[in-house]
This record gives structure tokens, sequence and C-alpha cells, in this order.
């Protein structure tokens, strides 16, 4: 029996209600498909992000005067979110026979609220706008920030702090081990610190695969699959003479991260989130590759995998 | 080993976030104090409303022209407020030195697309208006329908059909038995109904206090505890000669109900749960009354007290 973590990017799940529903639907069929032969072998946990949604809410409030918190906000993109692929997965897994149930939780994750991060703001949420929409928008709102993602277009940004501790870890595992499918650290999870011995809400977005990440070694996982809109991690990704990577090991991926290769919010919190998956104890396995490739990943070894061994694994799965 | 589930309002909970905060606090303090002495004695289920806030939530996306249906925004909800029952409990339990831990579950409620409440709909959600407000309101959106509330506005209605079925009974049930406070069918659930063998989400807001009442019905609970705004349930309400009732079987509400005494989305729900659930099943009990009556209702029979015989349980708790 192996516990999986899978790690689903927020932007795959589309920018709207409907693209969400079509996107999410198409995505517990790959991930029901994935699992139909291999019930008996795998215990699954879905984290996803939650971008675009996150996003989307905030700026709901904000253009009715309504004063709603970015962390209430993710509270209720993991409601939205998790409903979607509880409902969808649980339709699939019907679909197929399948013996599992899937099971949104509510998830907290801890933050430390001294973290540097909260002083450099990262972490892209929201639509895409052209520069000239964003520079409209930071003047007009002096507490908005916005950066370029990726050649995608502008984003607003926000302060992404390291996870440190999943508050509902004991939830997951009684589940986990009842045959559910969890979905939980929804959007890297509602960020919170301690004040006072009191649980507070904290106003930054947790990067989803930093928390997978952090959820894999809590509850110890055995693979970490982060999926994405690339089949591959490369290096000089985007340039004439870029390079895709196949089998890596964390010594080298650290080595391509010190020169620069990984853009922040986007591919470097993911190799970060891979690297110290693996480095956590022997015999563990990340994977970075997109939903597409997800199979291939699985039956053939294909998309990024990154093992601590000079020697790609060869039965991962 | 009783097992109690217990029904909060939404309105209960406050009109914004800081209001919410405040209020699920205090509740989660009342909830733990009530079972400090207790804990071997109980297994605690909490289902809450979600009128103001799933309302909230709507509105913000109607102002920004963003489309999001009411099952979306009441899965929201569900993040929302089960965000703060579940972290506010955990905190209150730690303090109390108590062994639960709370979770929230995203939990979907079957209806059935033929029930006739589709075509009158009775559910207020949202914030209070003016008469003129709510005039204005109305004429400027066609699909909008307000109605007074309990003599204290008028609010938006939508359509509540009955809860059918709880999705999510495993999950909940699995961790019950494992100790924690399961927060479960937030805002009466966020309904779905089955369409050509998949799940889909249905436009309505599910009353809380029925989908309590199916809930404590499937998982067989002993007691049904609705917490709401007023101390007892009253024959004419409000008027002069209004009369409270204590201890009231359940032919007897029955007949009451049949008299009209009790208001549409407000009392009515909550009486009407009450009886179906103590009719379910000999030795059953409901309770109707305050959160800050709780505590007597337990030890003392404060509150309306719901049973199938002609006498009053000596011992409920």
């Amino acid at each position: 029996m192996k516990r999986i973590v899978l790690a689903l990017g927020g932007n795959a799940l589309g920018n709207d209600v409907t693209e969400q529903i079509k996107n999410v639907r198409i995505t517990c069929e790959m991930i029901t498909s994935l699992l139909s032969d291999r019930q008996n072998d795998y215990q699954i946990i879905i984290t996803h992000g939650n971008g675009p949604q996150v996003g989307l809410i905030k700026l709901a409030f904000e253009n009715s005067d309504i004063s709603m918190p970015l962390v209430e906000c993710c509270a209720m993109s993991q409601g939205y979110i998790g409903y979607h692929l509880q409902s969808a997965l649980n339709d699939s897994i019907n679909t197929h026979g399948l013996k599992y149930t899937a099971q949104s939780l509510i998830t907290e994750v801890y933050v430390d609220k001294n973290d540097p991060a909260f002083l450099t703001p990262t972490k892209p949420i929201g639509t895409f706008y052209s520069l000239e929409e964003a520079t409209k928008i930071m003047s007009e709102n002096p507490g908005i920030i916005m950066k370029e993602d990726s050649g995608r277009g502008y984003r607003r940004v926000v302060a992404s702090p390291r996870p440190v501790h999943i508050a509902e870890k004991s939830a997951i595992l009684k589940l986990l081990d009842e045959g559910h499918i969890v979905i939980t650290c929804g959007g890297g999870g509602i960020p919170v610190c301690e004040v006072d011995g009191r649980k507070v809400g904290v106003e930054c977005v947790i990067d989803k695969d930093l928390s997978a990440s952090l959820l894999a070694r809590q509850i110890n996982a055995d693979i970490l699959l982060i999926l994405t809109a690339v089949d591959n991690v490369y290096l000089n990704y985007g340039k004439p003479d870029q390079q895709k990577l196949t089998g890596v090991t964390t010594q080298e991926l650290e080595k391509y991260i010190r020169e620069g290769h990984f853009a922040d919010g986007s591919m470097l919190p993911k190799v970060k989130a891979a690297t110290e998956f693996v480095n956590s104890a022997p015999g563990k396995t990340a994977i970075i590759t997109s939903l597409e490739n997800a199979a291939y990943a699985i039956s053939e070894g294909a998309g990024t995998v990154i093992y601590q061994e000079a020697k790609v694994p060869e039965a991962v799965f």
C-alpha cells in the first residue's frame, strides 16, 4: 500500500465556475482511471491550488465594498473547489465501480508570523491583466501589488509564507485508513498562526505545493505527484536552449535552483516542494508533470522524476 | 454514549466577518463548557445555517457581474463558517483540556428535483432590507423575490426543497467514532440531485434544521438540539396571548403546526424538523432553545423539549 499526495494546480481548474466544473470532471476522470486497476495499492490524498479562485472571490467582495479578509476568502475557495472535486470524484468513482469515497476537509495550516515572506509578496492570485490594466489597478489601489506571471500577463501578488504545520492531520489519517480519498490543504490551506494562545487567520496565501510537500512528510507519504501546466521541468524554460528534465536527483535540482532556472510563484515552489519531500527520508519520490501526462508518468516514468539516488527508481508506482 | 446533533442558526453567527468571528467564539465556548464534565458521554455533530452568509456571498458576485450559482455560494459558505467554527472550537477544546478534535466536512445533501418547493420560494437569505429597499431591488432584478421575515425586515427568499439524503454519511460516522466533533451539513448542505447518473448542483438553499433532523436520523442520533434566537417555542408568538411551550409531545406539536402557529422559514422548519426526528424511533428527544439557554436545557430541562410520550423524559442528557 503506497500513500500518494497529488497536488493539482489552481490554474488548471479554470477561471470561472463553468470552466471549473468541466476541468474538475476531466481531472477526476483521469485520477480514477489511474486508480482503476490499483485500488488496493494506493491511498490517495489530493491537494489543490486556489490562485484564480481566491482572487475571484476577493475581487467580488472588494467590488461590493464588503470587508472580507483574504483568509476567509481562502476558506471559501476550499468550499468552492473542494465541493467540485469531491462531487466529480465520487461520480467518477461510482462510474468505475471503485471502493473509494472522496471527502473534502476544511484545513488550516500554520505559518510563522515572523516569516520574512510577509515583507515580499510573491504569490500570484486572481485573473490575468495587461500591463496597462495592471498599472491602472495599482495606481487606484495602493495596497495592491501586480507582477508579470510567466509570460501569461500581470496578476496580483500576495505574501506566501512557508507552511509549518497541518492542523487537521488526525482527521486526514483516520479517513485515509478507512478507504477515503481525502481532499485537503486546498489553496495551500487556510493560513493561521497562534497569537496569545489563540489561532487567528493571517492575510496571505500559502503555496499549495509547499503545503502538499509538508503534508506528504507529516503523513509519511511515499510519493508526491505535482500536476501542473507542463509535462516536465525544464532548464532555461522558454528560451531557445531549453532542456527537459526527466530523471533528476535532488542534489542536481538544488544546483539548478541556485542557478535561477525556475520562476518565483510558478516552477520554483514546485521543485522546492519536491526536493524537500524527497530529501526528508530514504525511498521518497516526487514527480512533476502535467495532468494529461500523469498516466504515462506512472506506467512509463514520463514527467520529471525526482529522487535521492543517482539512479532512477525502477518501479516508482 | 449519546449522540447529539446540534443545529446552530445562521442568523446567530452574525452579518459580517467581525461579528461572525466574535459570535462563533462565544458559541464554541458555550459548546465546550457544556461538554467539559461529560466528554465521555457524548458524540457531538454540529450543523449550522448560512442564511446571512450565503446571501452576502451571492450579493458580492452579483454586484461584480461574476456568474456564481447559489449552489457554489453555499459551498463557499461551508468553507467560511466551517473554518470559523472548527478553528474556534479547537481553540476552546484546547483551553478546556478536552480530548475532542473538531473537523469541518464539505457536505452535499440530495434533494428531489421534482420537489414542489421549487415553485414557491420560502427560505430567507442575506441581509435585511426596509420595505422601500426591498421594493427597489425587486423592481430592478426580476428574478429576485423579497418577503417580510418575522418582523425583522425584508429578505430575499429562495426555494427550499426537502433534504432526502446526506451524501457524506460515511466520513461523518468514521470521524465521530474516532473522537471528532464533526461540523457538517453547513447551510443545510450543498444541494445536489442526480441527473443522468451524475450529481449536479441545484439552485436552492436547504433548511438547515430539516437537514439536521435528516442527519440525526441517518446517523441514529439520540438528541437533536436546535439552537435559535428564542429560549422556547411559543404559541401565538409575538401576540399579547403568546404562550411558552416547555415539554410538548409530537402529537401536540403537530396540532399546533396545523393551526398555523409557526412562521415559514423561521420556527416552522424547526418544529417540523424536531417532530420528524422524534417520531422516527422510540426514545428520541428534540430540544429547541437559545444558545444562551442551552446549558439550562441540559441540566434543568429548560427550553422546549419535544418527545413522543405524554411524560417529559426524566433525564434527557
